[in-house]
């Protein structure tokens, strides 16, 4: 049944503008058997960032070896940069009955949906179209190209939200209905019927 | 989505030494957005046995009315009565959010699949084959006839287990996680990407 142990392999992805930085926070603190996973990247930190824990800053050399040893679960480039996670820390904590959180984009997602069909995916979506684009210029910071840029992207990986195993909607200030709802897809995988195959074996042999 | 409203239609079966009417008890105890929904049957009440609380005790000519009317929403004949679950309150009820649990077996569990797709169904077990016949064996008061019948009727149960969606194993004194996994199951069972094909639509017309 489970190939890597007690806990899950969560895999959360969604949007800018889905909040789900939010959600993590609320679930983090509401629960101790749930870790966040952080990536390697071979990017250089941006100011403020900090190694290990935005994440694991490594040089190119050393993430090409992780590649050829097969120690990352899922990787991909961007913009020149490799983006990945380490096997290790997340296999550790599985058979630890940790569930580990990986925040990563539809593609790795599905790296990780074929090495690991026991992973729940799990894509957290804002309410509609409305709240979406209001959420992102909240953001006052930034130019109405940059704004145009992320709803085009969202619109992309929203589409694709229907390839994970369950949507959850992030309304406003209820990040903890939204984290309750992660708690819950988590619980009840496990649950399905087809994760019981072993149900009559073990009744009858 | 919801071809019948709000709250959820919940199937329940379970073997006798499943301990389900426990879990249900607990279950109750916990949440009232949960109602049971008490079956309608032509057989004669048993000593102790209340009318609306064990069952709805109806005539033969009435059941058959209800038949005949679509106000069934699954029926079978065991021994010469008929027994079966009235829709009305059903439908009254998951109209007002509520999650109904139907306790029923495995011919109406299809039954119900077929005519709600929506509806979730959850079979209870006990952990394994020696857990089983202890409790069986634990009810002093039987027969070892009537234990043997059981046991064989248990298996015949078990084997049709994997047609649920959700098999949760009912350890002993621990109704209240068995109770736990039954809201996890109803609630993630609404967020599975299969119930969220309208998304692309919502956000992007």
């Amino acid at each position: 049944m489970e190939s890597i142990g007690q806990g899950r392999l969560v895999v959360l992805s969604g949007p800018a503008g889905s909040g789900k930085g939010r959600v993590l926070e609320t679930l983090f603190s509401k629960r101790s058997d749930y870790k966040y996973s952080v990536s390697a990247t071979t990017r250089s930190p941006r100011p403020g960032e900090n190694d290990g824990v935005n994440y694991n800053f490594i040089t190119r050399k050393e993430f090409e070896n992780y590649i050829r040893n097969g120690q990352m679960l899922e990787y991909a480039e961007y913009c020149g940069n490799f983006y990945g996670t380490p096997k290790d820390f997340v296999e550790d904590e599985i058979k630890k009955g940790i569930n580990v959180i990986l925040e990563i984009e539809v593609i790795g997602a599905m790296q990780i949906r074929k090495k690991f069909p026991s992973a729940v995916l799990i894509f957290i979506t804002p309410p509609d179209y409305k709240k979406l684009e209001e959420r992102l210029r909240g953001r006052a910071t930034e130019s109405e190209e940059v704004i145009k840029g992320r709803l085009l992207r969202a619109r992309d990986e929203i589409i694709l939200a229907s390839e994970y195993d369950y949507i959850i909607t992030n309304h406003d200030n209820r990040e903890d209905e939204a984290a309750d709802d992660i708690i819950a897809a988590v619980r009840a995988h496990g649950l399905r019927a087809c994760e019981h195959e072993d149900l009559n074996v073990k009744f009858f042999g």
